[in-house]
Protein backbone atom coordinates (compact mmCIF):
# COMPACT_ATOMS: atom_id res chain seq x y z
CA UNK A 1 0.00 0.00 0.00
CA UNK A 2 1.23 3.83 -1.01
CA UNK A 3 0.24 6.54 1.72
CA UNK A 4 0.91 10.14 1.00
CA UNK A 5 2.16 11.64 4.40
CA UNK A 6 0.23 14.98 2.31
CA UNK A 7 -2.84 13.71 2.60
CA UNK A 8 -2.90 12.31 6.31
CA UNK A 9 -4.54 14.29 9.40
CA UNK A 10 -1.54 15.71 11.53
CA UNK A 11 -2.49 13.29 14.12
CA UNK A 12 -2.55 10.08 11.99
CA UNK A 13 0.76 11.29 10.89
CA UNK A 14 1.79 11.42 14.26
CA UNK A 15 0.56 7.42 14.96
CA UNK A 16 1.66 6.10 11.88
CA UNK A 17 5.76 7.45 12.38
CA UNK A 18 5.19 6.76 16.07
CA UNK A 19 4.10 2.78 15.21
CA UNK A 20 6.82 2.63 12.23
CA UNK A 21 9.88 4.06 14.16
CA UNK A 22 9.81 1.23 16.87
CA UNK A 23 11.17 0.66 19.19
CA UNK A 24 12.57 3.79 20.78
CA UNK A 25 15.31 4.68 23.30
CA UNK A 26 13.68 6.87 26.04
CA UNK A 27 15.75 9.93 27.45
CA UNK A 28 13.67 11.02 30.63
CA UNK A 29 15.05 14.71 30.59
CA UNK A 30 15.57 16.40 33.76
CA UNK A 31 15.95 20.97 33.37
CA UNK A 32 15.95 23.88 35.42
CA UNK A 33 14.27 26.71 34.70
CA UNK A 34 15.89 29.88 34.32
CA UNK A 35 14.35 31.02 37.31
CA UNK A 36 15.64 27.23 39.30
CA UNK A 37 12.34 25.32 39.16
CA UNK A 38 12.62 21.43 38.24
CA UNK A 39 11.23 19.76 35.33
CA UNK A 40 11.16 16.22 34.23
CA UNK A 41 9.71 14.80 30.79
CA UNK A 42 10.17 11.58 28.51
CA UNK A 43 11.26 12.10 25.03
CA UNK A 44 11.59 8.79 22.66
CA UNK A 45 12.31 11.25 19.68
CA UNK A 46 15.66 10.50 21.00
CA UNK A 47 19.15 8.70 19.98
CA UNK A 48 23.04 8.94 20.28
CA UNK A 49 24.55 11.06 16.67
CA UNK A 50 28.05 11.89 17.70
CA UNK A 51 30.67 9.95 20.04
CA UNK A 52 33.31 12.14 19.06
CA UNK A 53 32.66 14.22 19.78
CA UNK A 54 29.86 12.53 22.20
CA UNK A 55 26.41 14.44 21.12
CA UNK A 56 23.11 12.97 22.00
CA UNK A 57 19.75 14.65 20.31
CA UNK A 58 16.24 14.53 21.66
CA UNK A 59 13.13 16.23 19.65
CA UNK A 60 10.40 17.73 21.77
CA UNK A 61 7.41 18.52 19.05
CA UNK A 62 5.72 21.80 19.67
CA UNK A 63 2.53 22.28 21.99
CA UNK A 64 -1.08 22.60 20.32
CA UNK A 65 -0.75 26.11 19.85
CA UNK A 66 2.77 26.70 18.73
CA UNK A 67 4.38 27.09 22.06
CA UNK A 68 7.74 25.40 23.00
CA UNK A 69 7.41 22.60 25.83
CA UNK A 70 8.90 23.16 29.20
CA UNK A 71 12.02 20.74 28.56
CA UNK A 72 12.46 23.08 25.55
CA UNK A 73 12.34 26.38 26.81
CA UNK A 74 14.62 25.59 29.67
CA UNK A 75 17.68 23.24 27.54
CA UNK A 76 17.55 25.71 24.77
CA UNK A 77 21.11 28.00 24.74
CA UNK A 78 20.95 30.53 27.12
CA UNK A 79 20.90 33.19 24.42
CA UNK A 80 17.26 32.58 23.42
CA UNK A 81 16.03 32.54 26.95
CA UNK A 82 16.99 28.17 28.20
CA UNK A 83 20.02 27.52 30.20
CA UNK A 84 22.02 25.49 27.73
CA UNK A 85 21.95 22.21 30.12
CA UNK A 86 20.00 18.68 30.30
CA UNK A 87 20.47 15.79 32.16
CA UNK A 88 19.61 12.63 29.67
CA UNK A 89 18.65 9.88 32.61
CA UNK A 90 18.09 6.26 31.29
CA UNK A 91 15.13 4.17 32.05
CA UNK A 92 14.75 0.61 33.32
CA UNK A 93 11.80 -1.50 33.83
CA UNK A 94 11.55 -1.08 37.43
CA UNK A 95 10.89 2.86 36.60
CA UNK A 96 8.75 2.60 33.86
CA UNK A 97 5.60 3.85 35.59
CA UNK A 98 7.29 6.41 37.52
CA UNK A 99 8.60 7.73 33.59
CA UNK A 100 4.89 7.39 31.89
CA UNK A 101 3.27 9.59 35.29
CA UNK A 102 5.58 12.41 33.78
CA UNK A 103 4.24 12.60 30.64
CA UNK A 104 1.32 14.79 32.42
CA UNK A 105 0.87 17.91 31.33
CA UNK A 106 1.64 20.24 34.10
CA UNK A 107 1.66 24.30 34.88
CA UNK A 108 5.10 25.57 33.83
CA UNK A 109 7.36 25.79 36.90
CA UNK A 110 5.50 22.61 38.70
CA UNK A 111 7.79 20.13 38.94
CA UNK A 112 7.29 16.48 37.54
CA UNK A 113 9.93 15.06 40.17
CA UNK A 114 6.94 15.83 43.15
CA UNK A 115 4.03 14.31 40.91
CA UNK A 116 5.71 10.92 39.73
CA UNK A 117 7.58 10.56 43.62
CA UNK A 118 11.06 10.72 41.67
CA UNK A 119 14.15 11.38 44.38
CA UNK A 120 16.86 14.24 42.94
CA UNK A 121 20.61 13.57 42.86
CA UNK A 122 22.57 16.65 41.99
CA UNK A 123 25.11 16.97 38.91
CA UNK A 124 28.39 16.89 38.69
CA UNK A 125 28.76 19.30 35.40
CA UNK A 126 25.00 21.14 34.89
CA UNK A 127 22.97 22.50 37.39
CA UNK A 128 19.83 20.44 36.50
CA UNK A 129 19.75 17.40 39.05
CA UNK A 130 19.61 13.72 37.46
CA UNK A 131 17.06 11.07 38.35
CA UNK A 132 18.90 9.91 41.37
CA UNK A 133 17.09 5.71 40.98
CA UNK A 134 18.27 6.15 36.78
CA UNK A 135 21.09 3.04 36.39
CA UNK A 136 22.57 6.09 33.49
CA UNK A 137 22.65 9.69 33.16
CA UNK A 138 23.99 12.06 30.73
CA UNK A 139 24.94 15.31 31.66
CA UNK A 140 24.62 17.45 28.61
CA UNK A 141 25.50 21.09 27.44
CA UNK A 142 23.55 22.24 24.70
CA UNK A 143 25.07 22.67 21.30
CA UNK A 144 21.98 24.13 19.31
CA UNK A 145 18.40 23.60 18.50
CA UNK A 146 17.34 22.80 15.01
CA UNK A 147 13.53 24.01 14.67
CA UNK A 148 11.35 22.44 11.97
CA UNK A 149 8.44 24.24 12.07
CA UNK A 150 9.10 27.54 14.10
CA UNK A 151 5.49 28.22 15.81
CA UNK A 152 3.73 25.55 14.44
CA UNK A 153 1.31 22.73 16.51
CA UNK A 154 3.39 19.49 16.57
CA UNK A 155 6.44 20.48 15.04
CA UNK A 156 9.85 18.92 16.32
CA UNK A 157 12.83 21.00 17.77
CA UNK A 158 16.15 18.89 17.20
CA UNK A 159 18.15 19.65 20.76
CA UNK A 160 21.93 18.87 20.27
CA UNK A 161 23.51 18.44 23.50
CA UNK A 162 26.88 17.27 24.07
CA UNK A 163 27.83 15.07 27.02
CA UNK A 164 30.01 16.75 29.62
CA UNK A 165 29.63 14.16 32.14
CA UNK A 166 28.15 10.31 32.77
CA UNK A 167 26.84 8.62 36.34
CA UNK A 168 26.42 4.91 36.22
CA UNK A 169 25.25 2.40 39.15
CA UNK A 170 28.52 0.62 40.34
CA UNK A 171 29.31 -2.55 38.02
CA UNK A 172 27.05 -1.25 35.20
CA UNK A 173 30.28 -0.46 33.09
CA UNK A 174 33.18 -2.50 33.32
CA UNK A 175 36.80 -1.77 32.76
CA UNK A 176 36.66 -2.06 28.94
CA UNK A 177 33.60 0.35 28.75
CA UNK A 178 31.04 -3.08 28.01
CA UNK A 179 27.84 -2.07 29.06
CA UNK A 180 25.78 -4.89 30.84
CA UNK A 181 22.36 -4.62 28.81
CA UNK A 182 20.72 -7.01 31.12
CA UNK A 183 21.53 -4.91 34.25
CA UNK A 184 20.67 -2.02 32.64
CA UNK A 185 17.18 -3.57 31.34
CA UNK A 186 15.75 -0.46 29.39
CA UNK A 187 12.32 -0.06 27.98
CA UNK A 188 11.58 1.66 24.58
CA UNK A 189 8.61 3.37 23.42
CA UNK A 190 6.19 1.36 20.56
CA UNK A 191 3.14 3.06 19.18
CA UNK A 192 -0.11 4.25 20.83
CA UNK A 193 0.32 3.27 24.70
CA UNK A 194 3.20 0.34 23.76
CA UNK A 195 6.78 -0.08 24.96
CA UNK A 196 9.05 -3.15 24.73
CA UNK A 197 11.89 -4.40 27.17
CA UNK A 198 15.24 -5.37 26.05
CA UNK A 199 14.90 -9.03 27.32
CA UNK A 200 14.83 -10.69 23.71
CA UNK A 201 18.43 -10.34 22.60
CA UNK A 202 20.41 -11.83 20.05
CA UNK A 203 24.32 -11.60 18.25
CA UNK A 204 25.20 -11.24 14.48
CA UNK A 205 28.20 -10.51 12.90
CA UNK A 206 28.97 -7.25 11.16
CA UNK A 207 29.28 -7.45 7.68
CA UNK A 208 29.08 -10.41 5.18
CA UNK A 209 29.55 -13.00 7.76
CA UNK A 210 26.21 -12.07 8.97
CA UNK A 211 25.49 -14.03 5.99
CA UNK A 212 26.81 -16.88 7.26
CA UNK A 213 27.52 -17.31 11.00
CA UNK A 214 25.77 -18.94 13.27
CA UNK A 215 24.44 -15.76 15.01
CA UNK A 216 24.05 -16.32 18.86
CA UNK A 217 20.22 -16.58 19.43
CA UNK A 218 19.55 -15.78 15.59
CA UNK A 219 18.29 -19.00 13.53
CA UNK B 1 30.44 5.66 39.14
CA UNK B 2 31.52 8.92 37.33
CA UNK B 3 32.79 8.77 33.91
CA UNK B 4 34.63 11.89 32.23
CA UNK B 5 33.75 11.10 28.54
CA UNK B 6 36.43 13.96 27.25
CA UNK B 7 38.88 11.03 29.44
CA UNK B 8 37.64 7.79 27.10
CA UNK B 9 39.36 6.59 24.01
CA UNK B 10 37.16 7.40 20.71
CA UNK B 11 36.81 3.41 20.55
CA UNK B 12 35.99 3.22 24.49
CA UNK B 13 33.50 6.75 24.50
CA UNK B 14 31.93 5.11 21.33
CA UNK B 15 31.23 1.62 23.21
CA UNK B 16 29.56 3.21 26.10
CA UNK B 17 27.36 5.59 24.05
CA UNK B 18 26.33 2.33 21.81
CA UNK B 19 25.79 -0.16 24.57
CA UNK B 20 23.63 2.48 27.20
CA UNK B 21 21.51 4.39 24.28
CA UNK B 22 19.72 1.44 23.94
CA UNK B 23 17.74 -0.23 21.73
CA UNK B 24 18.04 1.68 18.65
CA UNK B 25 15.79 1.79 16.20
CA UNK B 26 17.61 0.80 12.58
CA UNK B 27 17.55 2.85 9.46
CA UNK B 28 18.69 0.54 6.42
CA UNK B 29 19.35 3.15 3.93
CA UNK B 30 19.13 3.00 0.52
CA UNK B 31 20.81 5.61 -1.42
CA UNK B 32 21.88 6.40 -5.48
CA UNK B 33 24.58 8.17 -6.10
CA UNK B 34 24.74 11.25 -8.77
CA UNK B 35 26.41 8.39 -11.31
CA UNK B 36 23.89 6.59 -10.60
CA UNK B 37 25.48 3.57 -8.06
CA UNK B 38 23.24 2.14 -5.86
CA UNK B 39 24.51 2.18 -1.71
CA UNK B 40 22.82 0.62 0.72
CA UNK B 41 23.60 0.50 4.39
CA UNK B 42 22.46 0.07 8.18
CA UNK B 43 22.61 3.38 10.90
CA UNK B 44 21.34 3.00 13.96
CA UNK B 45 22.19 6.21 15.76
CA UNK B 46 17.84 6.98 13.73
CA UNK B 47 14.30 8.14 14.66
CA UNK B 48 12.08 10.05 13.81
CA UNK B 49 12.09 13.91 14.79
CA UNK B 50 8.74 15.43 14.06
CA UNK B 51 5.55 14.01 12.38
CA UNK B 52 4.48 17.88 11.14
CA UNK B 53 6.36 18.35 9.06
CA UNK B 54 7.14 14.10 8.77
CA UNK B 55 11.18 14.42 9.38
CA UNK B 56 13.47 11.34 9.94
CA UNK B 57 16.97 11.83 11.39
CA UNK B 58 19.78 9.63 10.95
CA UNK B 59 23.18 10.24 11.70
CA UNK B 60 25.88 8.52 9.55
CA UNK B 61 29.97 9.14 11.39
CA UNK B 62 32.79 10.13 9.65
CA UNK B 63 35.40 7.68 8.36
CA UNK B 64 38.28 6.95 10.09
CA UNK B 65 40.24 9.17 7.78
CA UNK B 66 37.65 11.63 8.62
CA UNK B 67 36.12 11.17 5.10
CA UNK B 68 32.52 10.91 4.42
CA UNK B 69 30.32 7.14 4.20
CA UNK B 70 28.82 6.47 1.06
CA UNK B 71 25.34 7.50 2.22
CA UNK B 72 26.01 10.60 3.41
CA UNK B 73 28.06 11.85 -0.19
CA UNK B 74 24.68 10.62 -1.86
CA UNK B 75 22.43 11.56 0.68
CA UNK B 76 23.66 15.02 1.05
CA UNK B 77 22.03 17.94 -0.59
CA UNK B 78 22.73 19.15 -4.26
CA UNK B 79 24.46 21.93 -3.72
CA UNK B 80 26.97 19.87 -1.48
CA UNK B 81 27.33 17.15 -4.30
CA UNK B 82 24.96 14.84 -3.26
CA UNK B 83 21.29 13.94 -4.69
CA UNK B 84 19.28 14.85 -1.96
CA UNK B 85 17.43 11.76 -1.40
CA UNK B 86 17.00 9.18 0.60
CA UNK B 87 15.13 6.09 1.39
CA UNK B 88 14.55 4.58 4.93
CA UNK B 89 13.66 0.76 4.83
CA UNK B 90 13.01 -0.76 8.26
CA UNK B 91 14.28 -4.05 9.00
CA UNK B 92 12.26 -7.18 10.69
CA UNK B 93 13.58 -10.14 12.21
CA UNK B 94 13.55 -12.03 9.07
CA UNK B 95 15.78 -9.56 6.94
CA UNK B 96 18.31 -9.00 9.94
CA UNK B 97 21.39 -11.16 8.75
CA UNK B 98 20.82 -9.36 5.24
CA UNK B 99 20.71 -5.69 7.08
CA UNK B 100 23.50 -6.92 9.38
CA UNK B 101 25.75 -7.88 5.88
CA UNK B 102 25.68 -4.63 4.14
CA UNK B 103 27.45 -3.24 7.25
CA UNK B 104 30.26 -4.73 5.15
CA UNK B 105 32.35 -1.77 3.36
CA UNK B 106 32.87 -1.57 0.16
CA UNK B 107 34.82 0.63 -2.36
CA UNK B 108 32.69 3.30 -3.19
CA UNK B 109 29.84 2.68 -5.97
CA UNK B 110 29.89 -1.60 -5.18
CA UNK B 111 26.18 -2.05 -4.44
CA UNK B 112 25.40 -3.73 -1.07
CA UNK B 113 22.12 -5.07 -2.55
CA UNK B 114 24.30 -7.32 -5.07
CA UNK B 115 26.40 -8.19 -1.85
CA UNK B 116 23.56 -9.55 0.23
CA UNK B 117 21.11 -10.42 -2.41
CA UNK B 118 18.48 -7.81 -1.74
CA UNK B 119 16.09 -6.77 -4.23
CA UNK B 120 15.47 -3.76 -5.21
CA UNK B 121 11.73 -2.31 -6.24
CA UNK B 122 11.41 1.32 -7.50
CA UNK B 123 10.68 4.31 -5.14
CA UNK B 124 7.67 6.77 -6.07
CA UNK B 125 8.92 10.05 -5.08
CA UNK B 126 12.45 9.79 -5.43
CA UNK B 127 15.35 8.16 -7.62
CA UNK B 128 16.95 5.44 -5.14
CA UNK B 129 15.13 2.42 -4.95
CA UNK B 130 13.00 0.87 -2.06
CA UNK B 131 14.40 -3.02 -0.25
CA UNK B 132 11.76 -4.68 -1.82
CA UNK B 133 11.00 -7.24 0.85
CA UNK B 134 11.01 -4.84 3.53
CA UNK B 135 7.50 -4.27 5.21
CA UNK B 136 7.79 -0.10 5.57
CA UNK B 137 9.86 1.98 3.53
CA UNK B 138 9.92 6.30 3.97
CA UNK B 139 11.16 7.70 1.03
CA UNK B 140 12.96 11.13 1.58
CA UNK B 141 14.24 14.16 0.45
CA UNK B 142 17.19 15.49 2.49
CA UNK B 143 16.71 19.20 4.39
CA UNK B 144 20.21 19.98 5.87
CA UNK B 145 23.06 17.79 7.11
CA UNK B 146 24.63 19.22 10.49
CA UNK B 147 27.98 18.07 10.75
CA UNK B 148 29.37 18.22 14.56
CA UNK B 149 33.07 17.32 13.82
CA UNK B 150 33.64 18.22 9.50
CA UNK B 151 36.47 15.96 8.91
CA UNK B 152 37.13 14.32 11.86
CA UNK B 153 37.34 10.54 12.37
CA UNK B 154 34.44 9.38 13.90
CA UNK B 155 32.35 12.88 13.66
CA UNK B 156 28.08 12.49 13.72
CA UNK B 157 26.53 14.20 10.54
CA UNK B 158 23.01 14.41 11.52
CA UNK B 159 20.91 13.99 8.32
CA UNK B 160 17.36 15.40 8.30
CA UNK B 161 14.48 14.61 5.85
CA UNK B 162 11.06 15.27 4.75
CA UNK B 163 9.29 11.94 4.46
CA UNK B 164 7.56 12.37 0.74
CA UNK B 165 5.72 8.88 0.27
CA UNK B 166 5.36 5.79 2.17
CA UNK B 167 5.05 2.17 0.53
CA UNK B 168 4.12 -0.67 3.20
CA UNK B 169 2.78 -3.92 3.49
CA UNK B 170 -0.98 -4.88 2.55
CA UNK B 171 -2.79 -5.01 5.85
CA UNK B 172 0.58 -3.68 7.89
CA UNK B 173 -1.76 -0.03 8.52
CA UNK B 174 -5.22 -0.41 9.27
CA UNK B 175 -7.71 3.03 7.93
CA UNK B 176 -6.96 4.18 11.29
CA UNK B 177 -3.32 4.59 10.46
CA UNK B 178 -2.97 1.96 13.39
CA UNK B 179 0.59 0.25 12.22
CA UNK B 180 0.41 -3.50 13.20
CA UNK B 181 3.72 -4.00 15.67
CA UNK B 182 3.90 -7.81 15.68
CA UNK B 183 3.29 -7.98 12.44
CA UNK B 184 5.84 -5.78 11.13
CA UNK B 185 8.06 -7.61 13.99
CA UNK B 186 10.90 -5.36 13.93
CA UNK B 187 14.72 -5.64 15.14
CA UNK B 188 17.19 -3.20 16.83
CA UNK B 189 20.77 -2.29 17.74
CA UNK B 190 22.29 -2.38 21.59
CA UNK B 191 25.29 -2.63 22.19
CA UNK B 192 28.36 -4.61 20.45
CA UNK B 193 27.65 -7.50 18.13
CA UNK B 194 23.85 -7.47 20.66
CA UNK B 195 20.20 -6.90 18.67
CA UNK B 196 17.03 -7.09 20.37
CA UNK B 197 13.61 -8.09 19.12
CA UNK B 198 10.47 -6.12 19.43
CA UNK B 199 8.17 -8.99 20.89
CA UNK B 200 8.21 -8.27 24.72
CA UNK B 201 6.16 -5.57 25.09
CA UNK B 202 3.73 -4.13 27.60
CA UNK B 203 0.87 -1.21 27.56
CA UNK B 204 0.86 2.08 30.19
CA UNK B 205 -1.48 4.71 30.48
CA UNK B 206 0.56 8.16 30.05
CA UNK B 207 0.12 10.64 32.40
CA UNK B 208 -0.65 9.93 36.41
CA UNK B 209 -2.43 7.43 35.65
CA UNK B 210 0.79 5.00 35.09
CA UNK B 211 0.84 5.31 39.03
CA UNK B 212 -2.29 2.82 39.36
CA UNK B 213 -3.72 1.38 36.28
CA UNK B 214 -3.42 -2.06 36.13
CA UNK B 215 -1.01 -1.53 32.68
CA UNK B 216 -1.19 -4.38 30.53
CA UNK B 217 1.55 -6.74 30.49
CA UNK B 218 3.22 -4.67 33.22
CA UNK B 219 2.87 -5.36 36.91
Amino acid sequence: MHIDPAALTPADRYKLLIGAVVPRPIAWVSTISPAGLLNLAPFSFFNAVSSSPPVLMFAPANLPDGGEKDTLRNAKPVGEGGTGEFVVNLVPDRLARQMAACAEPLPYGQSEFDLAGVATAPSRRVRPPRVAESPLSFECRTLRVIRLGPGLPSAGNVVLGEVVAITADDGLIDARTHVDAAALDLVARMGGPSYCRTRDRFDLPHGRAALEGSGKGHP
